[in-house]
């Protein structure tokens, strides 16, 4: 039992393949050897227009924006990072398995931090028309929408009958906390979801966007003691030192990152993959996997 | 814009109640004012033989074991437990969105730490019979298993058609990581679920328990930086002081915890509640919920 075998297979363990039976007609190919197979066309490097950079002491989280979705939202968080709206703000909410929120948290309207020439008022962006979105769905059964898929590289749901899409809640999802008035967000507190997709608060609640990496770097922060998760002292706040647009920030110092294409033939291969692992530590494929399990693979363009 | 009430609403959010229509019978009761009002019969207190301490420099993780599950397991991780085996090693591993996990990473097994008289060799255990479970249904649909409930406090799956059962990976699931061989794991190296519901491991591996109360101690730790959240140095390590059943710990030192039982019409009304919220926030109740979004409520055991 060596360290790396003992232990329980995650998303990059044991690529090795079962021994084919005659009724196999191909082998079983990991989805990280797909990936490592796929054609460069099949990538997509981020738009910085729609790209933030949010900037801890632990290190940087990189957010794609979904003006698809919400382009009263990401307007205004546009304009709110151009203008250093969060530099110097915190992230002042934890909550376990839920999420980590951050902007201003004073309670005082009079006392909050300037949103300069940001719009005081937005509309709900709740859901929108179907039409006119590629949506590359997803076969598999799901208890929350009609019908789920990807959009761009963003989960989402649709209904027929409406002939409306939205973006859905999973782990990374980034949205715009709101009061009781569903148009009451103003897009500068804004949340991550760190657990249990909470797909009830789809077409609740207005989603701007998609952490694409560095959510291990929200995801530890501590959890505040009461319970929604906000701090009893500020000193237990982690310190934003700036979000910035990608594209305010000088090339030399943005990340390089390229997103698999959710329209792709490796993603399509990929998830059916992780649908039904046929590798040497599974003893059963699901023969299903979930909307908010199918990875949103991420990589370092390739040199040369 | 209150700091309470711009805040994304939360589990513990708002029981304010819309006004009825005429067609609404019965006034909306939240999850809380439900649970609120419950009857005392309606909540169970854990046995202290099925139960763990996990004593971390941050606090006390309490886990309770699933027996009627993996007993084979169970009488492992109670000998275990009770031998001090855990006590003085730590949590070596920290993957994002997936698990934390501890136990002897050393490689060389002739210099690992001895297991006492605990069993070398235990059998796979990912399923059993359902006949004999109490096995309170939810009525949703999952896309991982032909039927989802709860049997005396876990999530499960079950199949008519084989008559099996299986506890299913939830948000703080407690799993025996094992080798590719299905009987290779003697429960020593044991991992908790800290991300999105890895419903793929169910029936792949056994199931020993689940974490009741101190899971936003684990879901911090800093993540290892390799793929499967290996640590580079052990001084990235989080010790763990002690793992003891709670029978072996003086009853002045333990933690007292009742648990809402998930036969209950307290359980089925406030999951319900979730199911549907009709509060002043939500324009849109679900009308879903997952197996691994129910709340499994706990509580310190009324005074007096």
């Amino acid at each position: 039992m060596s360290l790396r075998t003992t232990l329980l297979a995650s998303a990059v363990a044991l690529a090795a393949a079962l021994p084919l039976s005659a009724a196999e007609p191909a082998k079983y190919r990991s989805a990280q050897e797909i990936l490592d197979a796929s054609p460069a066309g099949d990538w997509r490097t981020l738009d910085p227009a729609n790209t933030l950079y949010m900037e801890l002491e632990s290190g940087r989280v990189i957010i794609e924006l979904a003006p698809a979705f919400a382009p009263e939202h990401v307007g205004n968080i546009r304009t709110l990072a151009h203008e250093g709206f969060w530099n110097g703000l915190n992230i002042y909410r934890s909550q376990d398995n839920w999420v980590v929120q951050f902007g201003d948290p004073t309670e005082d309207e009079a006392k909050r931090k300037s949103i300069g020439t940001a719009k005081a008022k937005l509309p709900a962006e709740f859901e929108r028309k179907a039409e006119g979105l590629r949506f590359d769905r997803l076969p598999d059964a799901d208890g929350w929408a009609p019908q789920v898929g990807f959009v761009d590289g963003f989960q989402a749901g649709r209904d027929p009958a409406t002939g409306q899409a939205w973006m859905a809640h999973c782990y990374g999802t980034l949205g715009a906390g709101r009061d009781t008035a569903p148009d009451s967000s103003n897009a500068t507190e804004l949340y991550v979801v760190i657990g249990q997709s909470p797909r009830q608060l789809d077409r609740n609640i207005t989603v701007v966007g998609r952490v694409v990496k560095g959510m291990e770097l929200l995801s530890v922060i501590k959890r505040g003691p009461d319970p929604m998760g906000m701090y009893d002292k500020p000193t237990d706040y982690t310190p934003i030192k700036a979000i910035r647009l990608a594209s305010d920030v000088p090339e030399a110092e943005r990340t390089a990152l390229q997103l698999l294409r959710t329209d792709s033939k490796t993603f399509a291969d990929a998830t059916e993959a992780r649908r039904n692992r046929r590798d040497a530590w599974y003893v059963r494929p699901a023969g299903h996997i979930d909307l908010c399990n199918v990875p949103l693979p991420v990589r370092a363009p390739k040199q040369g």
